[in-house]
């Protein structure tokens, strides 16, 4: 099935990219990527992306998100999404074998980079004192929930857990609704990308000591300072506590979501200035004399009325009309757009960020680069994730010296 | 006003951090700040706090963070949070003076952020062309909502603006109630946490290459990779698109925050053990024979009585008892937070990422540290942001050699 019959974007259109810089800025870089899901293979995706040579390294069973493709529902899009550009082995780390190969390929490699939970790669024999002694220069990278000490570093983990742990939870929701799970992971992603921070600072710092590090991120501190805004409120109210305040801001109106003819906009007014465009552009100026809207404060105690007087306006227009007519005038709006919209955006495809790739498995489908953008190096279009161990050659056999007969040897055994 | 009076938590009891080590990772390195509100400034906080000099550079109307205190309403604390450790100057790039005071210090620096919309720096005649004149070496990260390209490049941009033309407000909310904002401003901290790796790759490369390197980073794209997982689920469905699911995720069950007695608790099964578990713990184990159950598509397909069942033994716990229970049994759960309790999170403040301050102007207040962890470095405790202009005789007084006399020159002419 076509998901896309929607979109019907003729392939010609696609965005042809430059051709590959002749250095990339991680070349040469060698990254060992045990990362699972999300945060780990987020971090390695951004590696790879930036010119690393990243080989996933996935237990026999495959990474979490090959189930649906092990247990025959089908090839993962979220497991597309996050390993492009990569290559690809297995390993079975809980034979001696395994470990012995793992060590190996630690000795070629620039960083090692997992997303267990804390404990598992020493249970295993091969943590980060293990692995840095064969290669001191190694980076250890660790992404875990809530990191590799203190008293919950042993809570076991996962998005939804971390963000009512993180306070996230808290302040996301409708004002009279309970917690709400924020929709996107962001436990996850906030991790994987501290993660890849994580790891470059430590291979610049490595440029120059000479010295491999242990870094760590965990999930909760990663998104502890989105709350800034909120705490910011809570110290200016002497200690008050709103908790959750659906689509409006605490101090500042107009600050929605508004329904239009068909769909929603996000409309704010930071300024005093677009609140007086704003009046003027919705054929109000008589609310400039208002002295239920004369400034911020005054707008924040009279919000229904100013939500209203909004609304009245927005819902006579399209989206389109409502954001056009705000772009004009300078204030911040938005059209609320829907996943299948964002997936056919204009403008991230004709600057690369969204690519069509034609994948062996899933067809036709929109994949990302990185948000990491390097002015002067054009990274080649994305390369579509690796299948089950696809490199195990390549790599076994070739970059560690194997040999075809040992790696066969390798596979009947179940080592790889 | 002390907010914190229901911490109660005496000065005494304070994390003492270990003496700086003798080399941090970015130690030499040396960043102009023109960053402002959040994502520019995070950014920046956390290359300060991996050892690098930052240079605040504020106009002379200060941070727009800074706009509440200079209008007598009092210290701002989100200026706080992401100021820490920063040195501070004030700077008129109106003037042609405040300019060339610009370029001395990026002919001594290494980096220059700013996160101004695309084209302010280049109209106040500093873009990254003139700069890089200067300096060859120098790192020009920019960090806006849309990117330096592209058709939608001069939008206005602002979190919740780039949350709606993203596609994250349209998977945040209720599955019957309107789009949502996300609570937290994740686009500008997912942007700012991509711009810090954007600089580190540009800083590592050029180690190798001597040469500095445009880098950018656009909140859209930087929010876009959390989209990953619904749209894992719309490509599974065959292109049906199911918006928004509450606190419920579309193929997994149990899966949702349920109340206790105290208050929620987010928990989730992932795996078919952890339902097993939960029904041994819930004192219910025929659940296990219950065709209604029998796995988890079935448990997905009879999601209301799943939850029921799980609402029933929840609402009998307190929090902190669910969270034990769940942990022994290593079935994923938390209690939800509110910023309070996570201000007062004993294994963040072990950890060191959160930290009592004496702040000159807030009082006692917690404020972060980095998530990023560089094991075997031990940053110094957390340095208050400075006032307005606190480091200008500093800076430009002894690092650039003007001395006292024209720095006095300089702040009587508006320059600084």
């Amino acid at each position: 099935m076509n998901v896309y019959a929607s979109l019907a974007r003729p392939k010609e259109e696609c965005l042809s990219l430059p051709n590959r810089a002749a250095r990339r800025p991680l070349e040469g870089v060698t990254v060992i990527d045990l990362g699972q899901i999300y945060q780990g293979p987020y971090a390695t995706l951004l590696l790879a992306r930036a010119g690393a040579r990243v080989i996933k390294v996935e237990p026999l069973t495959g990474d979490p998100l090959r189930r649906r493709e092990l247990e025959g529902e089908g090839p993962s899009y979220t497991l597309a999404f996050l390993n492009s550009d990569k290559l690809g082995v297995t390993l079975n780390l809980k034979k001696a074998a395994g470990r012995e190969i793992l060590i190996e390929m630690v000795r070629r490699a620039d960083v090692l980079l997992e997303n267990f939970a804390p404990g598992v790669m020493e249970r295993l024999g091969v943590g980060a004192e293990v692995l840095m002694g064969h290669n001191p220069r190694l980076i250890y990278a660790s992404g875990t929930g809530f990191g590799l000490s203190g008293p919950d570093h042993d809570r076991v983990a996962m998005d939804p857990t971390v963000q009512a742990s993180s306070g996230v939870m808290s302040i996301n929701g409708e004002a009279a609704g309970p917690p709400l799970r924020v929709g996107p992971p962001l436990a996850d992603f906030m991790g994987g990308t501290h993660l890849y921070g994580a790891v470059m600072t430590a291979l610049f710092e490595r440029e120059r000591t000479g010295e491999g590090r242990v870094v760590e991120v965990a999930m909760q501190e990663a998104v502890f300072p989105t709350l800034c805004s909120d705490l910011g409120l809570y110290h200016h109210n002497g200690g008050h506590l709103e908790h959750r305040r659906g689509n409006r801001h605490g101090g500042v109106a107009p600050y929605n979501v508004y329904p239009t003819r068909d769909g929603y906009i996000a409309l704010i007014c930071v300024k005093e200035r677009h609140w007086e465009l704003l009046a003027a552009l919705m054929g109000r100026p008589e609310l400039l004399d208002d002295p239920r809207f004369a400034n911020n404060s005054a707008r924040v105690e009279n919000i229904e009325a100013v939500d209203e007087i909004v609304e009245s306006w927005s819902r006579a227009l399209t989206r389109a009309e409502a954001w056009e007519v705000a772009h004009e005038h300078r204030i911040p709006c938005s059209p609320v757009r829907d996943l299948v919209e964002v997936l056919d955006d204009p403008h991230m495809h004709e600057r690369g960020m969204l690519q069509w790739v034609d994948h062996p498995d899933l067809g036709r489908v929109v994949l990302p680069s990185s948000p990491i953008r390097v002015h002067g190096d054009d990274p080649p279009p994305l390369e579509p994730n690796p299948s089950m161990g696809q490199h195990n050659g390549d790599i076994y056999g070739e970059w560690l010296g194997l040999g075809a007969e040992r790696v066969a040897e390798l596979e009947a055994d179940g080592v790889i």
